[in-house]
């Protein structure tokens, strides 16, 4: 199978359908724009199965993703589409980059839930923009956006329910949008602790990929705790 | 007088009104976040004299300002208003930080104004954010925001209108907005070649403070050009 792309922790490969792609999730994990590089043991299983039950229970509730189906333990078959170059992140407690850019503690709930877009470009870091630059730079229309909003608005609150479901606090996360050919938004990559903040309920112990960035120690333990929460199963 | 407020460029001072205090424009420049400090000969009377100018322009047009009346060279009586601790900027075409930020050369024409807030903070970097992170920080409402960006788009239109009425190209340019005892959003501060970018429409120079940031000369002779076109009397 011919590699159309390898990403940070995931690759994509063709298929026979030209409409199809298959993603690969890798055990490699990096933080800080690349600069801090490791793997993770079973990183790339965990997340298949953390991504693959979100994204089943998302379409449940009427949210259109690019998944089709998970094929074994590291690859998914989902749907070809072009990737809006944004990262839309949802903060509904200040964490993070966002504490430290806007001088308010970790753990401070937000009055309302922030949404925030940034340019996907490793060059120039990720920077954060708004509607209006995504627009002006022509990465995006309005139309495009508002659909992008209307989307991240109903998955925040599912996430939310589910995650609080198993004991979970959802602190942010990111997702990124894809296009079919016929101009159709949908969610596309991944949900899983790579790409979102879970603190438990009850102790705040956090079950994500800060455990790797800050070097906290059993990282791979919280993978395997947030999958087992959210499968039910042994992971 | 006593002395309420001392900013980088103006000083604000209690009135013997309650509902007015007077404005005072100073000589000093700054340039980023303070790292930069000289004083432009002239600039505090050149600044009084185009603000004057344009807030005139702008209420004619509809525009609310807090301008009451314009005193002597230096002063303006002005309406006592809550300043939002933001700084709104409109982008007409890219440059400076949006540039830089964003890896898009000087000059080139945004496809649609671009709108961006930041919370004005010094500690922080006055950084970039939307009207989520300004909702969820508690710093405005939602019907605050949406005042701001009526009336913004409103001010964008007339002022591109001015200036190229004096041949001049309005580039980019920050305001900033006052809320009155009633919750009443109006246009505060100052707008003067210290918040805009301004270029000639043939030639291209810089007629504003981007002589001063970047060492260029002549920066009090752009500024008098600049009043002289807006005023058509000789600064």
């Amino acid at each position: 199978m011919k590699l159309l792309y390898e990403g940070k922790a995931k690759q994509i490969y063709e298929t026979e359908n030209p409409n199809e792609i298959l993603m690969h999730y890798k055990d490699d994990a990096t933080a800080f724009n690349g600069l801090k590089k490791d793997q993770i043991h079973n990183k790339g299983i965990l997340n298949n199965k953390i991504s693959t039950m979100i994204f089943g229970y998302l379409k449940d509730n009427g949210i259109e993703t690019h998944l089709i189906k998970t094929l074994n333990e590291r690859d998914q078959l989902c749907r070809k589409v072009e990737i809006l170059p944004l990262e839309v992140i949802v903060r509904n407690v200040f964490a993070g980059s966002a504490s430290k850019r806007l001088g308010i503690e970790e753990g401070v709930p937000c009055k309302e839930p922030i949404f925030e877009i940034c340019y996907k470009c490793d060059e120039l870091n990720d920077p954060l923009i708004n509607d209006t630059h995504a627009i002006a730079m022509g990465i995006a229309t309005r139309e495009e956006l508002n659909r992008v909003w209307e989307l991240t608005a109903q998955i925040n609150q599912l996430l939310i329910k589910l995650f609080d479901s198993v004991g979970v606090r959802l602190i942010d996360f990111k997702i990124e949008f894809g296009k079919d050919a016929d101009g159709n938004i949908m969610l596309a990559d991944e949900i899983s602790p790579d790409s979102c903040r879970l603190w438990d309920k009850d102790t705040n112990e956090k079950l994500d990929k800060d455990r790797f960035r800050r070097e906290m120690g059993n990282v791979e333990e919280a993978y395997i705790e947030i999958c087992k929460r959210l499968t039910k199963e042994e992971a």
